[in-house]
């Protein structure tokens, strides 16, 4: 066993915030209490950014009853930043951590933080520099690499079920053709999940598109037509970021963010040119489209009791693990079983394993007609979500 | 005491859904049970089109047991309808009232269908045949006369307080210009509501704008280019129904519903358009927009409990006073008390009272500038929107 290392340790958060994103955070706080090799826990305001700034402030001052209440509160609490270090960055943030003797470093976010850790890991061992990080993951897009899913992803998937059983029943009682356009710019987990409510037979959604296959105007189209004329309504969750067969965003504001993807989300530009696609296409249809946006990431109080327990646990074991294994890593969660008998369990990952690339959703959650899910992503995905609210229907008897 | 009307009761439910109209569906089908007066109770399947097609359902074959989950279902049970009958149309009503022994009828809307009720009524005046109506209040927009508040408004006030609260953290961590486009044609009542969950001083909505006062591109310019500069990040909420001085909407698509009404919702059209108004007057800052669209009214497992009640009373209400009292009317809430002694019971409001015309927020309920709300607006609908999440924000002691 090595031994323990001793000094600071800051802590960041990263990217789009999530409902449980605070869990994560309350779990690194909280078990670092059990250990005194951990001097001065600081935390740094706006992620990257604040580190760069200097800019921490003192977690160990943080009173335990109130850290239960941030627990709760969806978004970074620390505040987050959307940054890509320059190599130029991350040297400066490792001049900067030796400086304050930190000799722990836990960044909660995507697989961009995972690669800005193993950056700032890199330099420490170049230097010979003793030094512990851990990446802990979270996203509501579920893309990670390695991990069975990402703490962030369950309470996502929570809200935009419900919000799908509360469409389909709007969609039911006022009967159109309705699209959800939903969070996730290259992996569609969360649309996948606006399934997960579906109750009776004639239940929406009933088309659901992903950005993993490519998407064809035309054959939309046909799909929606038969629905509508089967049923007399169709709802259809489609994610934010499908795009042609060409590779091309079906439709996209043209900017682009610091990373340099063209913009997505706080639009309704794809959902309204969807609509207006099948208001010229299918005569007298009332078609009509949301854009779910930010509420999907942060809306307080719709929260999966699972995905929270998981995300505080997160937290809790990149600290003891970066202090008892005295390693680095990234934390993964490893599913011990299903439906019932749902569990999870944490495992180490190597930094580099979870850095730069992504996953999507993989072939056999997907139909063949490239249009819904299968049952095989429902059992992936349903203990996630946590309890949904349950919802009912008349036995309607006719006179 | 006039003696009570025996014979069929029908009960329809109209207009757009909320998350509580099952709740006075409910409420007076549970109702009814207790006067054998009423022999049959039947259900009309989206509303004044179910009674148009004789299509009717058996409410007495319902299991009391499932009808408390139906209570908690979003959206209408009994499917809903946006129809503006004609003259013609409500004398078919009455003719197939007749030939059904239809003595009561309980027609679940807004102001539309309480002009429906009435015309009904007056029909049955005409001819002298016995006959009860009542009118129960529902709608997100709170725009009925004679009655304090409308069920359904409650929960949809908690719904946009609760996102706004989100959003205002999502906004918090990850700086910039929001805004959110919240339902209301013509009231501001549920886009008032978004501020209802501020907590602390810098907490957003930093603006509301409503439908009851003018919109001006260029004030709306000054206001937010002042709380960006002040706070770095500006938190908005906007109805979807705001208009210029001359009475034109800001954004419409020009698609127009059955009532004549432009198309508002369902589309993102107006927050794109300020968002890019703004990205084009505010140069180098991050605006995005969200439309919330039919999510305020139909998203389960968000309700208030207040308004869960209250929309639960005012059903039983309405078949209880159209026995016992043997007359017409519209069930109207009347306020006992504020804060922590609000309270509610209900009267009796006449038919053409709450037909026809509506009601905006009253001018105390807004501030001089136009562009946010009282604390005598929080003092009104901080009860109805029931128990909104807990939140919480790190002390965060710099080092």
């Amino acid at each position: 066993m090595t031994e323990r290392l001793k000094g600071n340790a800051v802590i960041g958060q990263s990217g789009g915030p999530t409902c449980v994103i605070n869990q994560s955070l309350v779990g690194a706080i909280k078990e670092s209490a059990n250990y005194p090799e951990i001097e001065n826990f600081y935390g740094a305001l706006n992620g990257l950014k604040g580190i760069l700034d200097e800019n921490f402030i003192d977690l160990k001052k943080e009173d335990p009853a109130s850290l239960e209440t941030i627990a709760v509160t969806p978004s970074a609490a620390l505040g987050s930043v959307r940054m890509k270090p320059t190599e130029d960055d991350c040297r400066k943030v490792f001049d900067i951590f030796k400086k304050h003797n930190i000799r722990y470093f836990f960044y909660i976010g995507g697989n961009d933080s995972a690669e800005t850790a193993s950056i700032v890991n890199n330099l420490a061992d170049e230097a010979d520099y003793d030094f512990n990080v851990f990446h802990i993951p979270k996203t509501i897009d579920n893309d990670l690499l390695v991990t069975d899913h990402c703490p962030g992803f369950g309470s996502a998937a929570k809200f935009v079920a419900s919000a799908l059983m509360g469409d389909n029943l709007d969609n039911r009682s006022l009967p159109g053709i309705k699209i959800d356009i939903i969070m996730g710019r290259h992996a569609g987990f969360l649309t996948a999940a606006s399934v997960l409510g579906r109750k009776y037979e004639d239940d929406g959604p009933h088309l659901v598109y992903l950005p993993e296959r490519p998407f064809d105007l035309d054959q939309f189209t046909v799909d929606v037509s038969e629905i509508y004329n089967r049923l007399g309504r169709c709802l259809i969750a489609v994610s934010e970021g499908i795009s042609r067969k060409d590779g091309q965003p079906v439709f996209t504001t043209g900017e682009k963010d610091s990373h340099g993807n063209v913009q997505l989300s706080g639009s309704g530009g794809l959902g309204d040119f969807l609509m207006n696609h099948l208001k010229s296409k299918i005569d007298g249809a009332r078609v009509r489209s949301d854009t779910f946006g930010y509420l999907q990431r942060s809306f307080p109080g719709v929260l999966s009791e699972t995905d929270a327990a998981e995300a505080r646990l997160a937290g809790k074991m990149a600290v003891k693990y970066a202090v008892e294994n005295c390693t680095d890593g990234s934390v993964a969660l490893k599913r011990t079983g299903n439906g019932d008998n749902y569990g999870c369990e944490t495992m180490i990952a190597e930094l580099n394993s979870v850095a730069k690339h992504t996953k999507g959703v993989p072939d056999e959650f997907i139909n063949d007609a490239g249009n819904n899910v299968t049952d095989a992503f429902v059992e992936y995905a349903r203990p996630l979500a946590g309890t949904l609210p349950e919802i009912g229907r008349l036995a309607a008897v006719k006179v």
